[in-house]
């Protein structure tokens, strides 16, 4: 296992993952520890869905918008706000639960998300490689169809886990100072902003992709190409809809 | 330093620290492998603000309804979803941001809580203890106002940080196949549900709440002492329309 250290400050996301299996008591271990993470009032209300079976990713992977990762990687974790198996107990033992609204929602997606990065690092620690899917917000809904997530359940994030078939090159950070408020906010001057982003525009790769995609500046990728206005507003629209179909905007 | 393992096998929430300082070294070391975590498209869009101020953490105690962490901790980090720094990169290089929206709010929230999480590990890898803070989601008005935070920035979680001063005992956890499905979601029969939940009910410390509140189970002290009904959608109004006045519900 490597140092902790070792483990959080050389890390990279992992999108190639080798032929070898994930064993089931390796899996097993590295959930318990997400487990022990902090939650909320000890309710933990999340869960966990496995997916191994690979008709199972290939039904996925268009919710994905067929990132390869989902079908290759030998095994897919989607974490899930859950406050169903709590609301159920609640209702077994004369109690009323009152977790059909925003706050609930927000509250059980912290608890998911802390989980999930702890499950992250416990595998990193063993070697294995993660990526996580930013696209699970995106089709929520869908991704409620095939997992057969009933009320109360809202898919979170997803990672893929699986052994590293590749060695990448670590990203670039933004430098602390840029991230860090000491008491209160300091807003960014002009100055600032170009300090702060002036190494990632140099990279060659952020000059090849804008290049490639014959913009004029990094910024651009981002806001004409990668993560766009209009498909925000549409998944925003998908995810309130979800939020209010999972039973989450009583109020 | 602690194994990793042992790090996150047999950690506990702390809510009493010694007087030790927190040294700016170490906070910095922390700080930097929790900015290593996954972050959406490499955006990075989170901020963390350092409170180690008295009279800051004596403003903030209300607002974190007076828990005593609050003063008594050395350090306070509140994690924030922040699309103000990455927004005005994105108008100085001629770039129109189109993150003014629920989804994007949500993506930054994410970004916020992978790192506010390595960072608790990070610590507690270095035998310092952490609190979560559930709320500074009810009263995120408060803190906008007191951390000065601009327009798409909210806050998403507190940690309270410091050396030990105390050794609790390991709460209990729902066993893990509580927690995990296979494939698709297996819902709970009430026999599920009461085996889940026996032995968190059987505590004598849950017992104990019971007695304490004259109630009669254990979910009624979840449902009519801790997380009522009432405060929730009192919490989710506020927390909703924060999200608005900080520029993320244009749609």
């Amino acid at each position: 296992m490597k140092t902790l250290s070792d483990t959080l400050l050389n890390r990279r996301t992992i999108r190639k993952y080798s032929a070898k299996k994930v064993d089931d008591d390796l899996l097993n271990d590295i959930l318990t520890k997400g487990c022990r993470a902090s939650t909320t009032g000890n309710m933990q209300v999340y869960s966990i869905i496995i997916t191994r079976d690979p008709v199972k990713k290939k039904e996925l992977a268009p919710f994905h918008f067929n990132q390869k990762m989902v079908t290759e990687a030998p095994v897919m974790l989607t974490f899930c706000a859950d406050f169903n198996r709590f609301n159920l107990w609640c209702r077994e033992n004369k109690a009323d639960p009152g977790y059909d609204n925003f706050l609930s929602f927000f509250t059980a997606a912290i608890d998911a998300l802390i989980v999930a990065q702890t499950v992250c690092i416990a595998a990193e620690a063993e070697g294995l490689g993660i990526c996580y899917l930013g696209t699970t917000t995106y089709t929520a809904d869908k991704i409620i169809e095939s997992l057969k997530l009933p009320e109360g359940v809202v898919p979170v994030t997803t990672i893929t886990l699986g052994w590293p078939d590749e060695a990448p090159e670590q990203p670039d950070r933004l430098p602390l100072e840029a991230i860090v408020h000491k008491e209160v906010y300091h807003d960014y001057s002009k100055q600032d902003i170009e300090e702060y982003y002036r190494s990632k525009e140099e990279r060659e790769d952020s000059r090849e992709f804008i290049r490639e995609n014959n913009k004029e500046t990094l910024a651009q990728i981002f806001t004409d190409v990668r993560y766009k206005k209009d498909d925000n507003i549409t998944f925003s629209r998908i995810l309130l809809k979800v939020l209010h179909d999972q039973g989450f905007m009583h109020q």
